[in-house]
């Protein structure tokens, strides 16, 4: 049965140069290890669901799309045990949501796999949940790569592009994620593209993660630390700015990694367009405005740190605000799955989130 | 003769708990090293004016105001070698403006001790290199007071202060170098002030040393990575901007360390005051506006590596701009040792350049 899975992968890799974060393969689930990233390439062969929570735990796959998948190969790691239940495969679920209960991705993804599994037993279970698990990880591919074809229209041959944080392949399913699929679906068009990526502190996702799949791609990337962006902008040396986004409140808002605001305010005082790539389930209509989106605060301590040693005198306290919010005001077009949206936004994104609720 | 040295830095002491970069004691110049900073109090006692050059060089002393000191320090030891002559005193101070050439404040300081030395022979000569340089030291002091003195009226009581890099006593003479001399002058009239600092990639200025100095001031200290800056001023959490300043151009506008212009984007689109603290010194008539003055590109690989550890793939290019400019509009007032300059600026500039070129 898993020979399916296996020309799955196989098919998926003869037709494009993917970024795979996760896949199947000899009856495991190989996860990049991403705390490795960029100076090793170390891959982790899981066997058991109890694995592929660790791993998740551990961040060692991290980006809202790829722990979804992850949690899916971990499910159909459970539905390949001899002889397992429904319930049982309930339960792998309810072990894989625990990981990081506040990735919505992640629980939607366990919920439409484990749901009304009560009539499968024997092969016809582990057939249900393979068919489930492989529809997820293409409809993850479709999105990105239409996703990719809709932004690659904003972005010109020759254009150098600012981006924050990391919002690529390795936090999807392996084409691109959000940002990094509309550069490369820009690239596949023939647009000569190249990247400036800001460090993105404290944990330096833009620095590592970026520009290692940049580096993959073989897109000339430029370091900066956060601070430089706006001397980037003032300097006339990025045409475009392209973030990703954790959401999308109904009036345009964006939650975005923090730092995100300070480039858009950037981007609008040098007249440089802001574009952030995201998906139609990231538009939170129940959210009328980025006011009342609660901003995660994170462990201080990793303020306090880099690279694990102490940065500042004992004494000092810390704050960690994991996304800050940019206004709608301030955003050029929101780049989704379904086209570029203009503002004004309210509308479209009602149509748009309304649209996704039937589909 | 350094009897006088001794009671001048006693006298020092007794009046003000000052933090002083560099001193003179027992034949030779103390200067805390700080590279070290914040962990070590380390402190290099140096008894050749090679010694000093080579500290300088290494950056264990830094900031335009504390260089300075350091190089009239070193001029001081040159001055008791015995039987030293005005020429050597002349070569000496050749080797001090080596190691930082672009250090304007050095340069002008060395030059205003080693200027017609020639009548002077043997004591009088000792004695005439230590007028001056006490009388340079003094003078800085006094500067920091009273650009305190002014500047702290803009602070209130219970104020809570964001700042950048480190413009304090460690980069001047001890009492507070620029910024860090408002926020002491605001303490000691009584009004409650805690501090926000931004680490200051690549280099740390930030989170090492004015997190230390402010430790030693006993003023609550929250360190930030760069990107939190937007999120701090969007959630009200600072009332005020203060930042140094490099130069101050004709017409107001200001460059200051990587990162000033994206504070004061985001501090007027939030109506938060942004204030820098300056000398009449840097104020720069003869450059019209921000756009006129070269920003120094340093060395690309600070910005690749951490602790001497890179943070990016090898293929991963990077530049680092040391600062960038912030437009007059956005300065809500430059404080200076002669006053609060508040917006429009040109005239005021004009006046406090000329008058500084007749006093």
């Amino acid at each position: 049965m898993s020979q399916r899975v296996a020309n799955f992968f196989s098919d998926l890799r003869r037709r494009q140069q993917l970024l795979l974060p996760v896949w199947f393969e000899d009856g495991q689930v190989i996860i990049l290890d991403q705390t490795r990233l960029p100076f090793q390439e170390h891959h982790l062969a899981l066997r058991h669901v109890n694995e592929v929570a660790v791993a998740i735990k551990a961040m060692q796959i991290r980006g809202s799309g790829a722990i979804a998948l992850a949690g899916a190969w971990g499910l159909y790691l459970a539905a390949l045990t001899n002889q397992s239940t429904p319930e049982q495969i309930k339960e792998a679920g309810d072990l894989l949501k625990k990981t990081r209960p506040t990735a919505v991705n992640l629980q939607k993804t366990i919920d439409e796999i484990t749901r009304e599994l009560e009539p499968f037993q024997g092969e016809a279970l582990t057939r249900t949940v393979e068919d489930r698990v492989l529809a997820i990880v293409q409809r993850q591919l479709d999105f990105e790569i239409r996703l990719g074809h809709f932004g690659a229209q904003v972005i010109g041959d020759g254009d150098t592009i600012l981006t924050h944080c990391h919002s690529g392949a390795l936090a999807g399913a392996g084409y691109g994620g959000r940002a990094l699929s509309v550069l490369r679906a820009a690239v596949e068009q023939g647009k000569r593209v190249k990247v400036i990526a800001s460090e993105t502190r404290p944990y330096l996702q833009g620095a590592r993660i970026t520009a290692w799949e940049l580096g993959q791609l073989g897109i000339p990337v430029t370091l900066i630390t956060d601070n430089m962006s706006g001397f980037v902008l003032q300097r006339g040396m990025a045409d475009l700015i392209l973030v990703g986004s954790d959401r999308v409140a109904a009036n345009g808002d964006l939650a975005n990694k923090v730092g995100t605001y300070l480039l858009a305010l950037a981007a609008r005082d040098n007249v440089v367009p802001f574009y952030t790539a995201t998906s139609s389930h990231t538009i939170d209509l129940s959210t009328p405005s980025g006011k009342e989106i609660a901003v995660e605060m994170r462990d201080p301590r990793e303020v306090l740190l880099f690279n694990g040693a102490p940065i500042a005198p004992e004494s000092t306290g810390a704050i960690y605000p994991s996304f800050d919010i940019t206004p709608a005001e301030l955003i050029s077009g929101i780049i989704t799955e379904r086209g570029v949206l203009r503002p004004p936004y309210r509308e479209k994104l009602a149509w748009l989130g309304l649209e996704r609720e039937t589909r």
